[in-house]
């Protein structure tokens, strides 16, 4: 992106206040900000962190064709009929919120995108693994502050990569759909310990049912601490059946953690791990202005090339350079 | 893992000599402890990196169901008819390398776990996004100080994950199988990005020839700058048809970039990037550490969560903290 489109303070200043006046295109100048330019995400978030609200953050996730984006999309109008607004933040390549998927299924959406009580962002997750964005929690932010009642992230799911959004979210849906049964296997572990809602959809198709059942089996065996035995819910988003029963079990949870003061500890622990993430960034952008500004660096990796020193006795030296610059900095 | 399970520094020297005379236990140990103990793995790497040789790094990445296990089988077994020496290093959980699959799977297999030139070491991926390990370039140091001719790395893809291998391997191969459409369309622009050779396996499934053509097409929207055009090969793993010619590609790209300087030039890359990770994985050990002895960081959290004070501010805080530190330290 050029520079010419970051905003200067006193742009900064003006945008904010269209922001807290409800102007959704400032909504998403703002978000494009936090997402994209890391020292304008810290001028904002100190701007707008104290008006936060009480957002509800629902993680959505699935394998690839589990139809994440239909489910969202009913959902979310559900919530809408119930008088509340949504936010939804799509970290999925082949989501149609992300401009992926088919021309079909962006066409099916349109009724959500007319809505002026939704919002929805598609995170174009570039240079992330796992799909996960550093700036999702300042983009969680952004939406409370904006007045937001629910945030819906929907993010494909793969192996180990659940695990960021159920940091985030606060009732973490891990949908599945009949007949694949491989990826049921390899998400066995990541089910029982990050699900608070298991979702079956397209519930329709057959297999279903021995899915829901197989799910119920492997909750069985294990035992969760926190007194919440995650249901399964039977959904067909095409045919919008199951979708109110869907709503209900993620409130139900949201109440459970509520009231046991597990959403409390929940978002102290996961502040805790954003301020210690901030710091790191803060030592790591440290780290790389120091290497580029150290003239042995160079020779030190042809060094471990050709195998005169191995690479942690390698670091050790840069690690000194690197303290030195942090005391030199006392000096100046 | 218990205390007790960490050898002192005699074990360790003499677990080393074991290493050196071609121990198969020795070497299973020594990468257990370089995955799990990184203090370990610092003290070990420090004694065996003079000793590396000149392994080629494969990586093989594909969606689940791809059928990537059983062409890592099979190219193994063409490598080793050519009298070369394999380690494999599999972190996908659904691989039945890894334990995961089915039990079929696993005893069709049993040729390979039998062949003493082979070692295979399935790598738990836990606590890791996207499956790739900050272990794994250790462990390829230790298969290449242990003579390993070729270190074979197999990952399940899925979206941006992939990104990860491609740094590793010298050699990153992209599987894929007719009738997965979807996934293709996520997997886009890692396709072009980083597969150096594309392989459609289960050939003998319809659609074959035409997503060979499609990928085709992908290739000649895309220009690379180093003068390689990745081929796509058709294989079948299962009736052990186009391995060879899959083995031959693989070679044909290792002869390409040792002579264009590119593996030269992408090693020191790694090596540097590498170098960096280490002194940041410090950085952090040591910020974790500031923070568990820092009294106020509790109150830090707190006030965030009452909205006294904004994540970036009070991360400043603790910066300032752990500055301190370094700079107490110093007096030390």
């Amino acid at each position: 992106m050029s520079d010419h489109e970051k905003p200067g303070r006193d742009d900064l200043d003006d945008l904010i206040t269209r922001f807290f006046d409800g102007d959704k295109k400032a909504l998403a100048r703002v978000i494009t900000l936090v997402e994209d330019f890391p020292d304008k995400a810290r001028e904002i978030i100190r701007k707008i962190h104290a008006h936060r609200g009480n957002t509800y953050v629902i993680g959505i996730t699935g394998v690839l064709g589990s139809g994440k984006s239909s489910l969202v999309t009913k959902l979310t109008q559900r919530i809408r009929a119930r008088g509340k607004t949504v936010g939804i933040i799509s970290i999925d390549p082949a989501s149609p919120f992300s401009g992926g998927a088919f021309l079909g299924d962006r066409v099916r959406m349109k009724e959500l995108f007319l809505d002026s009580g939704v919002f929805i962002r598609s995170s174009s997750a570039r240079g992330r693994i796992g799909g996960m964005s550093k700036a999702t929690d300042d983009m969680v932010i952004v939406f409370d502050a904006f007045g937001k009642d629910f945030v819906i992230i929907e993010t494909v799911g793969a192996g180990q990569s659940e695990v960021g959004i159920s940091n985030i979210a606060n009732t973490t849906v891990v949908v599945f759909v009949p007949g694949l049964g491989d990826s049921i296997q390899a998400q066995k572990a990541g089910i029982v310990e990050i699900g608070d809602v298991l979702v079956v959809n397209k519930a329709d198709l057959e297999g279903a049912d021995s899915l829901a059942v197989l799910l119920e089996q492997m909750l069985d065996s294990y035992t969760r601490q926190t007194g919440w035995r995650p249901p399964v819910v039977l959904t067909s988003a095409k045919d919008d059946e199951g979708i109110e029963e869907f709503l209900d079990e993620v409130l139900r949870h949201r109440n459970h953690i509520e009231l046991s003061g597990i959403l409390e500890r929940k978002k102290k622990d996961r502040i805790a791990q954003r301020l210690q993430d901030i710091v790191e960034d803060l030592a790591r952008d440290f780290i790389v202005e120091s290497i580029g500004g150290f003239e042995g660096f160079g020779k030190l990796v042809d060094k471990v090339h050709s195998g005169g020193i191995d690479p942690y006795s390698a670091a050790d030296e840069i690690k000194d350079h690197v303290i030195d610059r942090v005391r030199g900095d006392d000096e100046g």
